[in-house]
């Protein structure tokens, strides 16, 4: 019998548990050291992201730790956007087709599911660890615990401590260190619906919620407790920005003008709005992820915005395509980690601008009639021809054995075709007579 | 009459000592922290880029301190390539048109140069000062010098430091701060050509010799003394590579059989090869360069390759921008500092861009036939229609008025273009009957 290894992860989030599943499954003995202390035992840190949007992509590597079943109870399907105009009208957007959804869940509940299913197959976790560094030539994380200094000796890193990475940081000391953070000028505040008097959603909730104001927006997830969480994105300077909500009195105008149907769903706007931190969204580049036995994954090594709801997802696919590379090579991580790398820098390059462009659809194109006719267009493209025309965000959501990278070479081509067609659309042309198979034929050119 | 700041700069290297300059002369008292000793006194350290190209953008910033005619003694100028192939066979390419030139200049001879014309001017230099920090709030420099600390207080701080600048590296630390830094897979070794035993130069002086290998390449700049400087590129890893020259029967037989002509121009090669370290190549980018009243200028804000010659050049140029944003408003540093980092930002990028691009030309395309064809036909071009048609290696080198942003935008719908022309040519073609009008009116469209 092979030796199996050692294995070390630093950090115990989302991607750091989903890991230490996997790899123990595999047979491997990993220990997770987590910054924090246990989420399962404290209650989480309000107004930082406490809902996150699950789709297939995710689905698919979290079923291959067991957890499939207990996962559809924690989970609210959205099958679509539902738009909020100004005037307070909707307007439902479904995201795919018929029963395909993606789906609000708690990150704290889904984090503390993975932990403990990482524990049942024997993954040891040790809170209130940080990580201070790494010798990478000597594969040795050092961490600080209760004022105390620990040198772990590992056979193999992960750093799957998120954006701000500490094993990251660590590398980016090495030699020749490619590395990028750009912020975007929009930053983020999380405030809420709660229940109605009578207990109920204070709105549909089998929707993402969008109040799409061009330059700004308000979203709005559904949670368990038929509560919302909702997020407020805007400049952090000029005219309309978080710089000028600085009084409560400026924080009522700006909601009552520009949300006056979210409004009166918010009975604790101000505290909220004062009380909660304004988080800013930041992109993370960087190359190599593994130097000597150390590796990075999930944020630590790609952190994305969060606008084409996959963040989270691609630190999961990022453990799913391990696995399965571990699979192919027999465990010969020699030859795994540097494939992986190579494999998976460019989707995770891929993702990051198209959640970037994302920002721009969901804030702004989504209430643009020509947008939306395109929208209908794309939609009938697919129904006509499922395999060769799949929308973009169909592509990324509901289709994993397409890559990111994929993805986006091909919706470049298909944006490309449907600019064409929508400019040779005459008013009162019925874009239901257009010729489909000619607008699929330029595809295959 | 109005209050004249004391203003402190970081680091007096090139852009540091010629900002020195610009800025005593507008009547600022200016003191210059420079971590290395007086390079005017101690020899400067071998095997680190120790010559450069000088061309109009940086004729333009120089000439406004007064010490264009000192500087005429120092450079030689380069009408052209010459290219050398495999088998020793010359081929000369001018860069421009008859009387343009660029010019071999030594790094320490400029830079010694415009350290004496900032003290002539009033300037006060501090070596051997090594910046530590800078609290930007109260701006102040932190700065170490015989192993006591400093604190300098003062009303504007410039960090001119460099590539690896301090200055920069406190800002990093701020709120959402963008940053990168990426390398390419190449690096460069510094050699020499000396003179031959009658005491004459070894090549042809007026030219930038080019020994173009695809992967890699090899080139040499005149210096005053009769030798050359002679720079390889050539990638770490892989077949042809660093790595891979790591014995002196190596790197014997790798110049003798890629450089045969140059082989024996270098008889101290192997010792040189060993002696020198091995360069790396950054693209650095970062924004804000503002923060408070500290302000980054040159490599320190916007390092780039060496490939199109305008590193240094596009620092000198963000002195003679910042003289002009200064005279425009008064010396109202408030207007200037925020008007400086917007105007500088998108032409410091693009010559990051074309600088990354030229790495390609010089190694690759200008040894092949359809390029030089190009290469002609622009030159044509340019010759029919001296202002509508002004190929993109003249627009950054000769032509100091087309900013960098505006000289890559206009060459790549030159590129485009050219493109296609080459392409609907016929084997048989004479490129001389070409419609040349209706080329150039292309452009205009």
């Amino acid at each position: 019998m092979m030796h199996k290894k050692h294995i070390t992860i630093i950090g115990a989030g989302l991607v750091g548990s989903l890991l230490a599943a996997y790899l123990q499954q595999r047979g491997y003995q990993v220990d997770v050291y987590e910054r924090r202390p246990d989420l399962r035992k404290a209650s989480i840190r309000a107004g930082k992201s406490i809902n996150l949007a699950l789709s297939d992509r995710g689905w698919r590597a979290l079923a291959q730790v067991g957890i499939e079943e207990q996962l559809r109870q924690l989970v609210i399907p959205m099958p679509g956007r539902m738009i909020h105009d100004k005037q307070g009208q909707l307007n439902f957007q479904p995201y795919g087709k018929t029963g395909q959804a993606i789906n609000s869940v708690s990150r704290g509940g889904l984090n503390a599911l993975l932990m403990d299913r990482a524990e049942e197959l024997g993954a040891r976790f040790h809170f209130e660890h940080k990580c201070t560094g790494v010798d990478f030539e000597r594969t040795i994380a050092y961490l600080h615990h209760q004022d105390v200094s620990l040198e772990i000796h590992a056979e193999l890193i992960f750093g799957a401590d998120g954006a701000y990475s500490a094993v990251r940081q660590a590398m980016q000391k090495t030699d020749r260190y490619n590395y990028s953070q750009q912020y975007i000028p929009h930053g983020y505040k999380e405030l809420s619906f709660p229940p109605t008097a009578k207990g109920d959603f204070a709105l549909e909730k089998h929707a993402l919620h969008i109040w799409p104001r061009k330059d700004f927006m308000l979203i709005a997830l559904p949670n368990l407790d038929k509560s919302f969480t909702v997020t407020l994105f805007l400049p952090f300077e000029g005219e309309k920005s978080f710089a000028n909500l600085n009084t409560p009195e400026a924080v009522e105008t700006f909601f009552t003008r520009e949300f006056p149907d979210a409004r009166p769903l918010m009975p604790h706007l101000t505290d909220e709005f004062f009380e909660n931190p304004t988080g800013s969204l930041v992109t993370i580049r960087s190359y190599p992820w593994v130097v000597g036995n150390t590796c990075l994954i999930g944020d630590a090594a790609h952190a994305i915005v969060p606008f084409y709801g996959q963040g989270m997802i691609c630190g999961f696919e990022d453990c799913y395509v391990l696995n399965k590379l571990l699979d192919e090579h027999n465990d010969n991580w020699r030859e795994v980690l540097p494939l992986f790398q190579q494999l998976r820098k460019p989707d995770a390059d891929a993702i990051a601008d198209l959640a970037l462009d994302n920002f721009v659809e969901m804030r702004d194109k989504v209430a643009d009639e020509q947008f939306l006719l395109r929208k209908k267009i794309e939609a009938r493209l697919h129904e006509l021809y499922p395999d060769q025309w799949i929308p973009l965000y169909s592509m990324v959501t509901f289709n994993p054995d397409i890559r990111y990278s994929e993805a986006r070479k091909i919706g470049k081509q298909q944006d490309k075709i449907m600019q064409e067609v929508m400019a040779a659309l005459q008013p009162g042309d019925d874009w239901q007579s257009l010729d489909f198979a000619a607008i699929v034929g330029r595809l295959q050119d």
